[in-house]
């Protein structure tokens, strides 16, 4: 049996422990242990990748905390519109959905496409059809709302600025109400060796014009092979796009045999920042290595494994 | 001056002499030919890569022929949405819209998309509001309106199938009046050494769900980057984005040190092939060299540089 792990993030940025309480980290930290959990029982129970990782990014997709299913951001007119994307590394098999509304649970509709279609990527009105087609939930749009994410919004509707869900400065005191930030993710390897990664997001507050990031992007924000890594990303989506990030680290990997640590090191500390891409990823690889970098001041996220290891973190070490 | 150069294409698929008339060959050769022309003028009169493969891609999309503006193929629902999109390899800036409707020219929005947006991606509705504030052209239902599109669209409505739109049979007698294959792109490199690459489609026949291919995916259907090529992929969509297309072509000449004409072989004709990856694609580099490389039957294709090359062709060699 092979080391089987799995990592998870919540979103990259200026997180700062000023801006931060006690009870506030806490509930961060709870968050992201039981997505963790979650994806690990699964590994433990001799689920597949791909069931762990899609386990993970729904936890965090259904915690208001996270920008992304429930909690998603607002859009420049009011609307919550989400993207979110799955491989299997086993296979290179691939889903994807784009501006989707009232989906529970988008990686899951992503997880659909993947295994229920022809396609890799499906998109706003046609993903939703298919979406009530093959049963997915839905909610209504009260349930994905939070306070803290419409005060955000609100605070940009009328300019045509957009911003990272991390990068709106709030107040110290409303980051008591639920100060939230980031896009999520999780990758994962099995005790069969095999791979998968997966994204989800609410893209940015105040997006306008049905903006695209790079979560939905294969091989952007989101890329598994077994024969070299599994990553999921998380930042400032136009870079990562340009940048064809998920996609570069198996590329440094295969073919000029860096590690996955070496690969994901060279892509957000050097290629990334020439191009201000702000954020972060994380990856394992099919022997069981995991790693999380980041160029912001932080990134929620987490790691555990079947060597004992566990870990749930937010700031630089 | 270095060698300048553009490459164009119009789709691959099961192009075989004996469906073809010598008139509709015809056809096809001077449709390339003028396209080709129009991004040649540009570059001889000092314009740019990117003003090249727009030039183009224009062109292509303007001609009744191909499967992209004009002529653009049929979704399930009748409607005709297309996607495009554009690199320049001097800067790796990028602009690409998905599932938009009307604009008469969808590589022009993806341009716009490029040079007067934050964003590298625009989706539906929203990129079609984007595109009434900067005044594309656009134009009704019927412009896009192609009686053998209709045709072949009728042919499969009530199927739950879907096609590539040069694979649905079609007998040969209305070959005559206007079989139409292919998605469109150009690459060119200009007298300064950038280069860039441009595709845009009108995606498959009876597509559902919104499906979105290769063809708007930086990374899987173009690319451009000095450092390496720039590169515009056609085929089945689907396996071009799992495998990561234009960009492994990228990596493959930066990381290994294949040359242009090495890597897009090695990715179309092995990498490809072993996921069913049906298609071909067009590549130049920095340095004025060119490849245009297919694993189907045929690729409408074309290439002119500054040295006296300037042809136009259809099937395998």
């Amino acid at each position: 049996m092979s080391t089987y792990a799995i990592v998870i993030h919540g979103g990259a940025g200026t997180i700062l422990p000023a801006a931060m309480t006690n009870e506030l980290e806490r509930s961060y930290k709870t968050a992201l242990q039981e997505a963790m959990d979650a994806g690990f029982s699964c590994l433990s129970a001799g689920g597949t990748s791909v069931e762990a990782v899609k386990a993970a990014v729904i936890s965090l997709e259904d915690c208001i905390l996270f920008n992304a299913g429930r909690g998603a951001v607002f859009a420049k007119d009011g609307s919550q519109e989400m993207d979110a994307s799955i491989m299997d590394g086993s296979n290179r098999m691939a889903g994807a959905i784009a501006a989707v509304r009232n989906i529970r649970n988008p990686v899951e509709l992503a997880y659909t496409v993947m295994t229920h279609s022809q396609h890799v990527m499906l998109n706003g009105k046609g993903a939703q059809e298919f979406a009530k087609i093959h049963g997915l939930k839905t909610e209504p749009d009260e349930y994905f709302y939070s306070a803290f994410r419409h005060q955000q919004w609100k605070q940009m509707q009328d300019t045509d600025e957009t911003a990272l869900d991390h990068s709106v400065t709030i107040p110290s005191s409303t980051a008591t109400e639920g100060k939230k930030f980031g896009t999520v993710g999780a990758v994962a390897v099995d005790q069969y060796g095999n791979i998968a990664a997966a994204t989800s997001t609410g893209g940015m507050t105040n997006k306008q014009w049905g903006r695209v990031g790079d979560s939905p992007i294969i091989g952007a924000g989101t890329y598994a092979n077994n024969k070299t890594c599994a990553i999921s990303c998380t930042g400032h989506g136009e870079p990562f796009i340009r940048a064809v990030t998920a996609y570069d680290v198996s590329c440094l990997m295969e073919y000029k045999g860096l590690s996955l640590q070496e690969a994901m090191h060279l892509v957000v500390h050097d290629k990334l920042l020439k191009i201000d891409g702000e954020g972060g990823m994380i990856g394992v690889d099919a022997s069981g290595n995991t790693a999380m970098v980041f160029n912001s001041e932080g990134m929620y996220r987490g790691r555990r494994n079947s060597e004992g290891l566990n870990e749930t973190l937010i700031y630089k070490l």
